[in-house]
């Protein structure tokens, strides 16, 4: 009887089922529930909400880790998720944890995310989901000042669930001691410098994709960029509803 | 001096460069301005706002089609678009326009579409941006029924550009001649029932994508999906900023 009761919990990446994030996920989920993890054979950096349609995608038991139930996926962090609900979890999840990414999600980064592909995939599907992301450029790296936090935000959703169509985008900064956490906005931002030319052996065009992020409005302190860059945990609910309401007045002249 | 100031027109989509929608927007948008086209070099179909951060990218010119300069980019339709930004356009486009996809990306397929992704990354650089999407099964169809109002609603834009943050995306029905446009909001719906055993002679367990979609609010009639049902171009204002604005006070319990 008390095994009908525990909630269970799908955890997910992008940076693939062997990151050290991940890791840290599968060790604090478990204290709150059953937990089944699918994940990406490898990484799926810049993934957003991307799907696979052009193949099959393959699933592999990796077998059990401790108590924890673990696949390999051959597809995008949402393929995960959907494979997941419909072909390894034995009922529906309580809750879906995605992460901890290295390298944060804020602003506008959100959008190119397979972290938050996931999140914003297990939200369509009407299940309380959250994305972890930390501040670092490091593959390895200390996470144990965010895990009580990552845990008290799990929690508090197991418990109080979500708002409908609305997921969770929790970056970290990479601190000894967190701050604190503060409920943000989105802040405008935008990349530029995004490429170097790459050399071709074979003569073609080619270029590396990278950049340089600038916060457009940097003296707001409501906002995920702001949290980040003072200390803070910054927890920014997102709408799976991408409609611009306040525009569609605005807007009603294109209608005919 | 008239060529300084006709407008620039940057097209991409992410059925590949040889798609038929691809085409009807190079020939449309050519009676508008001057069009440089950088799209993908195949079909990427559900890249979402996916980009390459794994591997270079490569650009290759096509050379021109009639007054259009074409290229092709090994990337997904994001890269294409920040490729074009940095690497081909002389100047700073004045509208970026994506499609025609051969699908509509009406309601929640929005998060899994690459013509999409283009766009909101279009927004993203606040430059005015429109995707255009057929509800249709098929590869080769007719789309002269809505040629005269896709280039109606880029017109629109190009003399009054649109929201800061906010892109459109267009959806059409498949019908010989529209019943009119509605500028609307997304529908809310589900894909459902995703996955289909595929057989594999190597003995791996592998599933093909498809789905079953639902529209979970069937009679509202201001949605994009009641739309194309009923004849009518779906004109739908989208936000870059995912806050979920009106849920930040009741999760402020969630600060500490």
């Amino acid at each position: 009887m008390h095994s009908m009761n525990k909630k269970l919990i799908l955890i997910t990446n992008d940076d693939g089922v062997e990151a050290q994030g991940i890791q840290v996920l599968m060790e604090e989920m478990s204290r709150l529930g059953e937990v089944i993890v699918v994940a990406p054979d490898s990484a799926r950096s810049g993934a957003a909400c991307g799907i696979t349609s052009t193949r099959p995608v393959s699933l592999r038991s990796l077998g059990r880790r401790g108590d924890v139930s673990v696949y390999a996926c051959s597809g995008t962090p949402v393929d995960c998720v959907k494979l997941a609900l419909e072909q390894v979890c034995p009922r529906r999840p309580d809750l879906i944890v995605s992460g901890i990414n290295h390298g944060d999600n804020a602003s506008c980064s959100i959008h190119y995310s397979g972290t938050m592909g996931a999140v914003i995939e297990g939200c369509l599907k009407a299940i309380p989901s959250i994305g972890y992301s930390l501040r670092t450029l490091s593959h390895q790296c200390d996470f144990s000042p965010y895990t009580s936090e990552l845990s008290r935000i799990a929690s508090f959703v197991l418990e109080n669930g979500l708002p409908q169509d609305v997921c969770l985008n929790v970056n970290f900064p990479e601190v000894a001691s967190l701050a604190g956490s503060r409920v943000c906005r989105m802040a405008r931002g935008i990349w530029q410098h995004e490429w170097v030319p790459a050399h071709n052996p074979r003569g073609m065009e080619t270029y590396w994709l990278t950049g340089r992020f600038s916060n457009l409005e940097p003296e707001a302190n409501d906002t995920d960029y702001w949290a980040l860059d003072h200390g803070y945990a910054a927890i920014t609910p997102i709408h799976v509803d991408m409609t611009a309401y306040e525009t569609l007045s605005r807007l009603q002249s294109l209608a005919r």
